[in-house]
């Protein structure tokens, strides 16, 4: 189990353009520098606002060690509370989610408002403070839809990526989805492999045959450009732009977010296996079928699919250096009915097999690496630009957490 | 993983009536000092003697890497060993009771006498002493029909205890009791939250609705008192004292055991549904139905409830930083007989379903506490008195054994 | 988790003649020194060659972490190499065996010939040469039909093993077998009780009743001998080396092997339950239907039972501190067929049985062992020499692969 310090030194050893050392995969003492210096210091995507409609409205989330509740509360706004018992440290919300009118603990009754305060405690004595015993906040910050927390004793900017984000996301009306359908799958690999497979579809062709059918294996949609944007793409923000919505491609100057509306192939409207629209009641008001997904991702916690018809969301959670939770929620207008506006299967076909055609490749991945015969191995520059460049970010932000300062390899 | 010097450093800074930082439910270090402590320190409750009641009766029992063989040898007497051949190291006793003439370990049948004697081994040469290979015995002692061990090289005293407790434990009789039933659960909590757990009844109104029926909530049963004894619990114990028996509550002056006889409620008799006997054919010679149970704790392995009409004795073993054994087992006469004197369910429901609500309540404790967000929070002054007391034991045996001298934290 | 230093002197401390201290059998520390020293250094038998006899044929091996390939070319050769891709370090072959014309990664199809050359890696740039990129190799070598592996980056001697064992494998013919049965359980205990077990006949009466039938008893069969021969043990070599093969008990300087071909009782001529052979169309040319097994044992990975009608190979990997796996396959001549030349149940059912009790003897050993109880004892010099032997052997590679010497514990 490695030391921070003899982690620090690897990163500055690394050859650049080529995958992590094992270590970085497989060793306890990096996977719990990445906690501490990635999960428990982002903003992390927890869940759409859909899930928690109405005040009383709870749901659960598992990040490392912490357990957390996010409610929404009378005054209809989303708070993120320690899932501990100021008592003696209790659970409180058991279930994955449900509604309480309050939050009541199951060990002694400790009585918690929705806000997290505490309304009632049992005969504590006359010099018992209730109020410094109100449940442990988390910060929590919704964006068009989707409610991001972050653990840290004191949270990073979150303005920059709402700022990019918000534009792209606001025609898809994620204030109106519901869940169609979710899909969590652990898979036994590094959580960083399962971003690094994410980032490429060099392995689409021979991987994914359903997915293959609508999105292009163009390493530019995919990936990260060299400065110049490919005509075909051009054209394609052009056109979606000039009716109203943004689509060019951004990216964080930092490197952790991502923002782009790419095409499709041939004309293909959604992920399907003919292409074609997989709801006809549409979430969101995007001018064209034909818009392409919306594709967004945010380091270290989500990458999605916002399309003109429905919109897909990915949660990655580690769960331990060689497994990593895959959590995948369709949503739809709140309004669109199953069997009458879409067909569960037909929504969900193409993304089921793509997770687990991913979850086998990564697998695989994890197994080779395991032996001490692994050696770092060169990314393609044509194929691999968006693997290179989140590893780049992920050893930028180790390096930053344990110095202080933005250091870079030398080549 | 603390180290001893780091754990000690914790006792010191602890808050007095809160409850223990988050290593002392999780850390692995913490687990093994627990160990080296209490557990491979103290005398420990086993089993009650009736379980081998003839000579080559035995039963084993694994506490933390040690197994132990018990056994009743040809001269009535009750021994302790260690259950590993002196040859090779195989266990000598696979089962978990039978009855053997001698004890033959299975892989080259070296053969033991019932006293743990090495009577034979094949061609181990000249040079072989069979005396010097005899099994390694394990301190035992008898007390009024259960049976305690302790691992350590050199026992603490266990005559003040005996003294104590024989005067309470001899009207009933345990010599001529039988095991109507046994339970094993496992309860995915460190083995302090179970003995938390156990040390109060502030959570009984909310979890226990069988054992509500008859046991009281009033926390002078449970807990220890600030000196004063309620009136009630002074006429109970002056009444049963009259009787003949002992009842008034006593307790170590170290903290490490406990004897009381408490009232139930209303007038019940045993741990029932209906709160009247559960067995006709009584165990011992209390001479009122409604003594109520005589409660012995004896710290670090067993609570015990020994009623008019039959006795529970509980023993808990630690498994792992977060998992602990609870076995239970309901004692009656003898000759009582299943479905004449008692009806087994009718005997064992209550117990069974607190058992599995405590198991509950211990899970979701520790589930909270595993969040580094846990802090360690007041116990009731009221309600949680035993829980203090029982801490206040535990963090004083760890001090005691690693300093050598009895250290108290400045509050 | 102990250290190597801390390692070196517990060997330098062991008591001769007796078992090793608890560490031995049970601590992570030395289970990766074990790995470090025996496992990863010296020459590992893998399979009978019988297995792949095509070009394109592989088998998949996991020795501790490393997984490896061994694959026979187009030339006819076979060869072996670390499982790994050079790309991203998938795991290229996922199958236990197979037949591939070329070695494709399943993520990117990077694609290797069957000597490990990359022959195709898509899009990798200008810059990437593709020589730089095979698979990496694993030193192979085939011995008579057996082949070995070696992961260490410079082998060790091969040769002399190969001069002594090569005569007394040749007339089994093993190029013209085929595995008619294979069979693999995990025995949960360390590997040097499987070996401890597999080194004396101690325990076969008390446990082997199958075994026992045919297999003698007499340590002079199965341990090492003090320098002399039993007077009918060699007559037996003598009959049988007349008869134009090898025979006679030989043993490796260091003792990492042995090669003897031993009696069975009572004129049986295999292991079977009426102790006839078990396959008429005989494996091999051995030219006395009762010269009995040739007993050949290499540390740490193979002991062996070459019959005159069939072969048995048994293969030994460790899997953790306490767990062990133990492969076994039958090998009968090629051209034999199940049903008419032999009877799988009568072929397979003693060293099914025996390896069952085996694995039971030896997890009941490991089960004692854990306990702080446990101390070493001491083997019987009569029958326990061959065990005597192998702890001799293993405590001198430790020594000498941690300090460059040999060094001797003091008696």
């Amino acid at each position: 189990m490695l030391q921070d310090s003899e982690i620090l030194a690897k990163l500055m050893q690394r050859q650049m353009g080529y995958s992590l050392e094992q270590d970085f995969y497989t060793d306890a003492g990096v996977f719990d520098l990445d906690l501490r210096s990635v999960f428990y210091r982002e903003w992390l995507f927890a869940i759409p606002t859909c899930e928690i409609p109405k005040p009383g409205n709870y749901v659960t989330h598992k990040v490392g060690d912490y357990g957390v509740i996010i409610v929404r509360g009378q005054d209809g706004e989303i708070r993120a509370f320690h899932n501990a018992c100021r008592h003696r440290g209790s659970v409180v919300c058991k279930a994955k989610k449900g509604t309480a009118p309050k939050l009541v603990c199951p060990y002694h009754q400790w009585t918690y408002e929705l806000d997290g305060s505490l309304l009632w405690a049992r005969d504590m004595g006359p010099d018992f403070d209730a109020s410094k015993h109100g449940l442990r906040s988390v910060h929590c910050r919704e964006l068009a839809g989707l409610v991001y927390i972050c653990l840290a004793a004191e949270a990073p900017d979150f303005d920059a990526f709402a700022a990019m984000a918000e534009p792209y996301l606001a025609p898809h009306d994620l204030g109106n989805a519901k869940v169609a359908y979710e899909s969590s799958i652990i898979e036994n690999g590094n959580w960083k492999l399962v971003w690094e497979n994410n980032r490429e579809c060099y392995h689409c062709a021979g991987n994914h045959p359903s997915l293959c059918r609508t999105y292009p294996e163009d390493p530019a949609v995919t990936g990260v450009s060299d400065g110049s944007t490919p005509p075909v793409l051009q054209q394609h923000f052009d056109r979606v732009e000039a009716g109203g919505i943004p689509a060019r491609f951004q990216i964080d100057q930092g490197g952790q977010f991502r923002v782009a509306r790419m095409p499709l192939l041939d004309g293909a409207v959604s992920y399907t296996m003919n292409g074609k629209e997989a709801v006809t009641k549409k979430l969101g008001r995007v001018p064209f079928a034909d818009a392409g997904p919306l594709l967004q991702f945010h380091y270290p916690t989500t990458w999605n699919h916002f399309l003109p018809d429905h919109s897909i969301v990915f949660r990655v959670t580690p769960i331990s250096p060689t497994e990593t939770e895959v959590t995948t929620k369709w949503l739809v207008h709140k309004d669109a009915e199953e069997g009458v506006d879409y067909d569960l299967q037909r929504l969900t076909e193409v993304w089921m097999h793509t997770n687990d055609e991913d979850r086998i490749v990564v697998e695989d991945n994890q197994q080779g690496i395991n032996s001490p015969a692994y050696t770092p191995g060169p990314y393609s520059p044509t194929h691999e630009s968006g693997v290179i460049q989140f590893v780049d970010w992920y050893t930028a932000q180790l390096t930053r957490t344990m110095t202080g300062r933005t250091l870079v390899a030398a080549e």
